[in-house]
């Protein structure tokens, strides 16, 4: 029988053993998309406790919580104190075997805080007050702190196009050694679904790009503008949240006429939605290939399920989850759509069910054009599937019918600066499968070189080179 | 190489073999679901032979059967013997190698019959000599007996709202120590897609219920009554087989309309279907809520396909299967309709498509709100996926994106008296995964006293405490 | 730890070992579906170089160069010499470490060319003049000389209904000992989505089976004289290439009317397409029913997905990808229209989205009427799933909700003499999963003498029987 989470946890053999201790673990970490708060690496302030780190707004934790029959008010309420929610955590943390938050609520207790106790109703007090010692007699323990315990050697974060960037600026003067880029994220600059909020983030796009915005061809203009400012900012990748690709057919004039229609403060019919998100896909999608950014696409979740819950806490507290969209057709149109004029930059698509794992993986096969190994990219397991199944799915996916070795591999996707030994687990699980594969005669033996430069790009390398940091 | 299902099967760690004997098996059982006759358990009659049981319903063995190249008389045909029909099963048992139904068949001969020979050609003819003198001379071999020898605690069959019970309240009258409790399945009462038998069925609910029905007012009246009558009977489920969720838009006008056509005699559209299957939804949903019962769905069944073998054998036949819809939205907006009122009972979900898996695991926790553990369930692998492999999907997927912990187990789903096996089976395949965890050290070996309670749990407890039997 | 691809490969336990030496590996190959040519087949030609026979048309490795970044014209183009062609695939090599191209590259080399060096950078040079060497100098190294080598038994190749089958008739009238049967695949007489293109077919095939064809009438009756002459060519099997299911409504004068418009020249409307080729799938069922063919449907595939390659290249030469089709419906209202007049042969589905497996495992046993043993099959995974992974799910699903052991088991589907190590890597896979149930106590090991039985069944003598050959 292994220990628990001895150093050897997820490494059955001893080639795995290799591959991770020699090549895995030694690697910086490159995370290229999460959603760090840019204000709080600049302000680089102490934590208050382990309850603002770990339940302070992760709704990971706060979904098992409510999983676990424990009311609202010890998970996101005001009224409670830090130890009354520490302690409803982790009554909680023993109802979580097999859960990844069990995993990672124990590396993160082992690696940032070097306890290794196991964390139950028993060692609640003890490992709370243990916690919060550490907070605050360690004046490391802050968000720059950690990031350089973890070995981290650049962090994207994920901005709007009308955030101003100076907290990255600031970073950026204060000489941190880790660069913190931005990412362009301009979800809202085609969320014309709802005419209201539209207009008024195109009146504050306006303001920001110092572009009158009239017509459509000003609406790109403004927004040029603010792309040149994120690439002058040292920005290398977008990302679009999307519940789907868009892809239907549609005129500049039909566009034209979309968007005087919801400037005008009249609700669009569906297909003047997916209409005009198709024309923005595109308009993003050329921009980036112009500056030679990587795009990102997350798609398929359904957000904000429970609207008496959205009413009470807003949205990303929990109530997202799983879609069903049957949208290869519209993905490859998408993408042939910029690759039809040499316009599709580098590419990386994550979806959210695992049922679209082996339609996603041929996808990106289509366009890899032997321009860059791995041009087009599978994200690694998003959000839900950010576990050891759901990347043991992904890889072999991957692996069976694309190329692993030229994956870009793992990033977090997460708010929380203890997130870090998520790049452990997907290490760990990685070279697992590599080892058993190794062990099983289905890799020779005497490529354990290649191998082990295959598990250094993957963990480091690939996004090096690929995103041209 | 482990002998051929022994006391280990399926065990294949120390700790699986500990969490199994010690923690598992001992349980009671509760089956939540399942189509048991309560006339037969009401009479308790034996049975006539082994034929009877295993041939007699059992639409997997039909299929399996059929598959093999077996003659359709020699499946349901009613100029065949006993013996014939038993003899061709055994030759088919052998080509059942990897199916459950192989585990099943000598499961049921083991513990049922106390026989441990391997069923094929060769042993057939004895085999089917040991069954029917058991069934004949052992007086506890009934349906009451078999229920008793498998440690049964509650069973709750599956009834429609025109039934009047009278089999459940003879069962209860005669002092039978082992719960048989109705559930409320009203499938019938929303079939508005064919008017003719519709209009009967109300003709029928009306008489039973007392409550003359020209309008969906009188309708909803006379179905509160059959409601109330079931609580007062035991019942505290109910229980939804439905295609897919359904959750358009309606008004209570459109509603009123469609069943003044409908009782009329008149086709209704395709929209009017689905408007007034949603309404139904919600109808049954409210009610539910009302009585504190738990409401199940088994969703994405296509049945019936082959026209021929329906018109000759009627339904429930083995001519079944899985079907495709991306119905994901629709069941987050019924849901949502009834949490956004605060109508929202304990539900339980359970999805045919094992493709569907992830999508239900996660919309579970859109609606968990931490008034009780578990509120909303994923139902344990459905009907076809109802083997090792199923029940292990289901079970990984659930502790990856939910709580494991909170989980209310195994039901049969079945019409036999012989398939709680089936409970053992899922009871070896949890303690199976479990132990390979904390031999993999990814379970700290320290928490076993916890990880024996989870067991112990999942195969009665939460189900116990959840149903508020 | 096991050496690289040993006699032993992919056999992990006893039982598997001695299952595919004593029983799957002695088995003669049936590849009753392929794209061979049969003209190469006739003519009997030496190859030229191993860059001929592994890169003239080989879209599994063009993928993999493109992915690893390697240019098109060492895939494709005309201006690059043998070697470097090769040099660009040995250095991608190990790049596919995972991949199913670098275990078939290694059977490939083992069993065809004696070589069990690993191939990579440093190995290439040798590697390509050994292979040369051999390809120049054993005279045996032709098509018919491969098929001789791999113990080949019977090839059906896929043609046109147009196709004068002269290649086979000569390879028949030449004497050689292996079958080479044709297979009728009409996909161009129902792609009426191209009025001009289907035009140009019709009249070919007015011309090729000398009926003038200017109504629908005509046109089932030019089919169908073409249908007589493949099985007299010995045509045992038909196959369609289809996105997904067609099984519209329609009516006789429907498809009168749609064909006189197509032949006029004027586009067809979305839901005439449809009607059309739904009532083409029903002509083209009875016409295989009547003459006891076997009827094979390859859906799910989304081709040429990338405009730009495919006006350069043309179809197949790597575009293609998995699709995402809710298909299920229309899949089974298709088998039961012929069902219900008993006009539904012999009938294999295969689809690409392993998604859908679950689902097409269950569909099958609608249609199993006893007439014969897995009359309605689910087919070795297709294409992308045509790996160990893929395999193993497939197999998995049809033991779990099927009979393996009527399985009529693997197909290369593929353009390549060398691509027959396909059926070793599946009997492998196939003896592991076995043996490991034995091992596990999950099929008893007195049933090893069935066992071996079930493995040669599933590896020759099924196919044998179920196509008649």
């Amino acid at each position: 029988m292994k220990a628990f989470m001895d150093e050897n946890f997820l490494l059955q053999t001893q080639t795995a053993q290799e591959l991770y201790h020699q090549h895995a673990a030694p690697m910086p970490i490159i995370d290229y998309h999460c959603h760090l708060s840019p204000q709080q690496i600049d302000e680089d302030k102490p934590f208050r406790s382990i309850t603002e780190i770990w339940l302070g707004g992760d709704h990971y934790k706060w979904r098992a919580m409510r999983s676990n029959g424990v009311p609202e008010r010890f998970c996101t309420g005001k009224d409670t104190s830090d130890w009354e929610k520490f302690e409803k955590w982790a009554e909680t943390v023993p109802y979580t075997f097999r859960n990844p938050l069990y995993h990672w609520t124990h590396l993160e207790l082992r690696t940032a805080f070097g306890i290794d106790t196991v964390l139950n109703p028993d060692t609640a007090h003890d490992v709370y007050e243990a916690c919060n010692a550490r907070i605050q007699n360690d004046p490391t323990f802050t968000p720059r702190g950690l990031m350089r315990k973890y070995n981290v050697e650049t962090v994207c974060t994920t901005d709007d196009p009308v955030d101003s960037l100076e907290h990255h600026r600031r970073i950026r003067e204060s000489g941190f050694e880790i660069k913190v880029l931005p990412t362009w994220r301009p979800d809202k600059a085609m969320a014309v679904e709802n005419a209201d909020t539209y207009a008024a983030y195109i009146s504050r796009l306006s303001e920001v790009s110092g572009v009158g915005i009239a017509t459509f061809a000003d609406l790109v203009e403004a927004l040029q503008r603010r792309h040149d400012f994120f690439a002058e900012n040292g920005c290398r990748l977008s990302d679009h949240g999307i519940e789907e690709f868009y892809a239907e057919d549609y005129t500049q004039q039909d566009i034209d006429r979309i968007f005087t229609k919801v400037m005008a403060g009249q609700q669009l019919t569906q297909q003047e939605v997916l209409q005009f998100k198709s024309c923005m896909l595109v308009v993003f999608g050329e921009m980036d290939h112009a500056t030679d950014w990587t795009q990102q696409f997350h798609y398929g979740a359904i957000r904000d399920n429970n609207t008496r819950m959205f009413r009470q806490l807003g949205p990303d507290t929990g109530f997202d989850s799983i879609g069903q969209f049957n949208t290869a057709k519209a993905m490859s149109r998408y993408l042939d759509r910029l690759a039809q004029n040499d316009r599709l930059t580098r590419t990386i698509l994550y979806n959210l069910n695992p049922a679209d794992n082996e339609m996603v993986a041929t996808m990106l096969g289509n366009f890899q054009d032997g321009t860059c190994p791995g041009k087009i990219q599978w994200g690694s397991g998003w959000w839900f599937l950010d576990q050891k199944d759901g990347m043991t799915k992904q890889m072999n996916a991957l692996s069976l019918l694309g190329l692993l070795s030229r994956f870009v591999g793992m990033l977090t996707d997460s708010r929380s600066f203890l997130s870090y030994p998520r790049h452990e687990y997907f290490r760990r699980t990685l070279c697992n499968l590599l080892g058993n594969d190794v062990e099983n005669g289905e890799i020779p033996a005497s490529e354990m070189t290649r191998l082990g430069q295959m598990v250094e790009d993957i963990c480091y390398y690939n996004a090096k080179n690929y995103f041209k940091f």
